[in-house]
């Protein structure tokens, strides 16, 4: 294999080695809570030593901020792409929605449930609120594009963001992988058709 | 003032004072964090020594525990109302979503977003845990016979209320009392309009 080659594939190695390492310390979060997770659970979970993992984060507040930065890098994602989808802005809300709970119950899942960024370092907490308003606001902005292409009922397009948002980033709270009765698709029949349905202009 | 008086006065002290005390660890729970709030913080805001403040509490995990007791407390004295609401299924949970975001937005809030249950001591969390499930049950409760009367769409009537709370219980991540730009009438229309207008059975 030549250098390069071998570089990417060690760079590669070192992504998914990393990823699977925020999903464990995701599911901890949510489940043992934020001061019930310790960095050697952690390990423990991943069976590697404590040694090992300080390569990848160092410290407690580190490992916190990248399950964060995971959360919104998915959260962004699923932003992007239903901004792209055809339509009008119920469309582009309901999309969302869909998009949104495939990556917090789907295999890329589980994702830390956002409760403890004020907790954090200035710096780490200043750029995670950062990135939270902007999620908001897109999705507070395709509701405002429902409101005036008629697809959506008038409405306070911050407020009814909120009710939405909360209700999609309570998830991890209640749904765990592996061990929940219902499934992806039944979940995300009931959030589009509860929170959709609410959106929507009628008549 | 007889004994008995002076007795049930002080008594009556005691409680105002010890419900000041959790909502203003709320409101720090809240907006610092969980592990950014201690024990300190909470007697410098209350213009307490510590040594006043463990008259009322002994440690931060108490201190967390009571405030999410008085969250469910309110939860519950809301649920009690809705159920006596004269009318369909889709009415009772109206009505608790009414009552609940009074109960988080009005006077007696704020109320601490019940984020770390999990990292409490166990008979805290068992305890805790169990208020929490018969309070959903409660909602689906509702739910279900909103569905049986048709007032209600039919639906999963477990995740309609998963989402219904989810909204409900990330209000306070949002909320801060004083000094946000929506009123309390302004969200509790916006809530009532999105989530009822979702669950109503239509036509």
């Amino acid at each position: 294999m030549p250098d390069a080659a071998k570089e990417f594939d060690r760079d590669h190695q070192y992504q998914m080695r990393f990823e699977r390492l925020l999903r464990v310390a995701a599911a901890s979060f949510n489940q043992k809570g934020f001061s019930g997770t310790s960095l050697k659970d952690v390990a423990t979970q991943l069976n590697i030593t404590d040694a090992a993992l300080y390569y990848y984060v160092r410290s407690k507040e580190e490992l916190v901020f990248q399950c964060y930065q995971r959360a919104l890098d998915l959260g962004e994602a699923a932003l992007r792409e239903a901004d792209t989808a055809h339509g009008r802005g119920l469309d582009k809300v309901r999309r969302y929605i869909e998009l949104q709970l495939e990556a917090l119950c789907g295999p890329n899942g589980p994702v830390a449930i956002l409760s403890e960024i004020p907790s954090l370092k200035s710096n780490h907490r200043d750029l995670l609120l950062s990135r939270a308003r902007a999620a908001s606001r897109k999705v507070s902005g395709f509701i405002k594009t429902g409101i005036a292409d008629k697809s959506i009922t008038p409405c306070d397009p911050e407020l009814a963001c909120a009710a939405i948002m909360g209700a999609l980033n309570w998830v991890p709270k209640w749904y765990h992988p592996g061990g929940h009765r219902s499934s992806l698709e039944q979940i995300r029949e009931t959030f589009v058709g509860l929170l959709i349905g609410g959106l929507e202009r009628k008549g």
